[in-house]
């Protein structure tokens, strides 16, 4: 391993989220050496880019040493090549050439692709996926994203799009989702899952309900996620509850991915794994009960990811790095 | 290619099902040269053994030029090895060491696996997959096998036991498998199901399921997939019902599957995919609404399997000559 701070060998890296771009330069042992971000609005295609290029600006100024390139991982679906934003639930994109607008602007090697992606490659190259042959990482955030690695290679499908899985359907005619369909696996394993079953529970019971809707002046159309985590945090019961069955769900979805894919180990991350054992707990023992073949099969490890939330910009400053190497950039 | 028939190239591929052990001499280009087969007492491990050395005698006698080895597809879950079937619905196995059973007795190169993955590789070397760079083959027959093919080699995950999504859960507090788990999809859209399906029509409606009852004597609970797809084929209403309605849920799967692995190409294969369009223009509806960013990503070519019911020995046979080529087996 080079000198992680060594000239020539650190990369910029990333991470477009639905309120922000987050960047940084990251040195080949993935340590982050320096960090900027910019808020993003989320409804201009235009003022996202703006945004890159002012991270990406204002990291390469500071940086002593040359950046091998730019690696970016946003909220969208991509095409194979990165060419293309196909979809992008939460931001402006569709069929947005985010790629060669960047090329034209940064005038630097580029990686472009999907965050959980990035995201999972930084586990696989740094964190709690090191060394697995076949590595399924959940991000855990509003939604249910997810990357495959298998045989030290990220793996996208055959149209770019893999690891989509917060959209399977686990529900038939369940919980509308912002994709179109009904059921899908993120309507209930995730942030949002997290709120959307208190608001349920808070307009239904309000009596239940009592010291969530304390948190949100009684307003139960103003609980989230975030509220129930804190509240689960701070031992309120039926917080608990409803992070156990965000657990239970989330593991039920992991029996489901290892009937699949049968993966040595699955990686949980993004701000729901924050949690920790509140909701890894119930997952495993759902996943223990459900796992098919459970007896006579071994099933997957369920860690939770080891980077936090720069996973996403380290993923994808190593992508931009590996791209060039292999003269892909 | 080498001429097909010339000595030293030939493999011989075994398939094992509930009720047969079928064997096939089978050239480099997938051309089946001669077969044979017995039936398979599913209750002893020992006489099953004892019926694939009788098929492989038989055919290693009448035919004339060597034979680079034995490849063995099993309807069970196998590690990763091919050394122990870990578990067999249908079969008497449970932690068996087939592999090594039949290395001392055959005393030839081996390739032991599960029958579906040898049916895939069929269909990615010879059939419906052949240069798709991700392919996933669905086996409908009395349950849902499969196999993933990918970058041109079969992937059966971290532990041997990738492809079951047989027993990926889409309907909670679904009907009862034979895995011991509930509202796996198999239950749903496969032969079985089928016959469960019309079963209960039966029981609740007799008069609706008057056509399809006298096939069987007017004994609901003797009617099977095979009934149904019969009385489809003469045109039955209500039995078009039911195979449309197997159709649907095999698209939903097709859906979720997309989802989570973005294939090029879903190939499917096994005794239901014998109904052809009946079958298969339910799926591809279902698919073109349920396919997760649909309008904005493409999705998979869904397609028959060319390879019939010869495809598990056709890929065993070559599985084991790949193996053979990298000193494998």
């Amino acid at each position: 391993m080079t000198d992680p701070g060594a000239a020539g060998s650190a990369a910029l890296g990333i991470d477009i989220g639905g309120t922000k771009v987050a960047g940084g330069v990251v040195a080949p042992d993935g340590t982050v050496l320096a960090t900027a971000r910019r808020a993003t609005p989320g409804s201009s295609v235009r003022q996202t880019e703006d945004a890159i290029a002012a991270v990406v600006d204002e990291l390469a100024a500071a940086h002593d040493g040359d950046l091998v390139g730019v690696g970016v991982g946003a909220a969208g679906w991509f095409d194979r090549t990165g060419d293309t934003v196909l979809f992008s639930p939460h931001l402006a994109w569709r069929n947005s050439t985010l790629r060669k607008d960047l090329a034209v602007r940064l005038q630097r090697p580029l990686w472009v692709g999907n965050d959980a992606d990035a995201a999972a490659w930084a586990e696989y190259r740094y964190g709690a996926a090191r060394g697995a042959d076949l590595a399924l990482v959940i991000t855990l955030g509003t939604g249910i994203g997810g990357g495959i690695v298998l045989d030290g290679r990220l793996r996208r499908g055959s149209h770019g799009v893999a690891g989509e899985w917060g959209h399977m359907r686990v529900v038939p005619d369940g919980r509308l989702c912002a994709c179109g369909n009904r059921g899908c696996w993120e309507q209930y394993a995730s942030g949002n899952a997290l709120g959307q079953t208190a608001r349920e529970v808070a307009h239904t019971s309000p009596a239940a309900a009592g010291r969530l809707l304390e948190r949100v002046d009684g307003q139960a159309d103003r609980l989230t996620g975030e509220d129930v985590a804190r509240a689960a945090a701070d031992g309120d019961s039926l917080a608990l509850e409803l992070v156990t069955e965000v657990g239970v769900w989330l593991g039920q979805g992991i029996a489901d991915l290892a009937a699949i894919l049968d993966p040595e180990v699955v990686v949980i991350g993004g701000a729901v794994s924050q949690l920790g054992d509140m909701v890894l707990d119930p997952a495993r023992q759902r996943l223990a009960r459900a796992l098919p073949g459970r007896g006579f099969r071994p099933g997957p490890r369920v860690v939770v990811a080891e980077l936090g939330p720069q996973a996403g910009l380290v993923g994808a400053a190593d992508l931009v790095r590996q791209a060039v190497a292999e003269g892909e950039a």
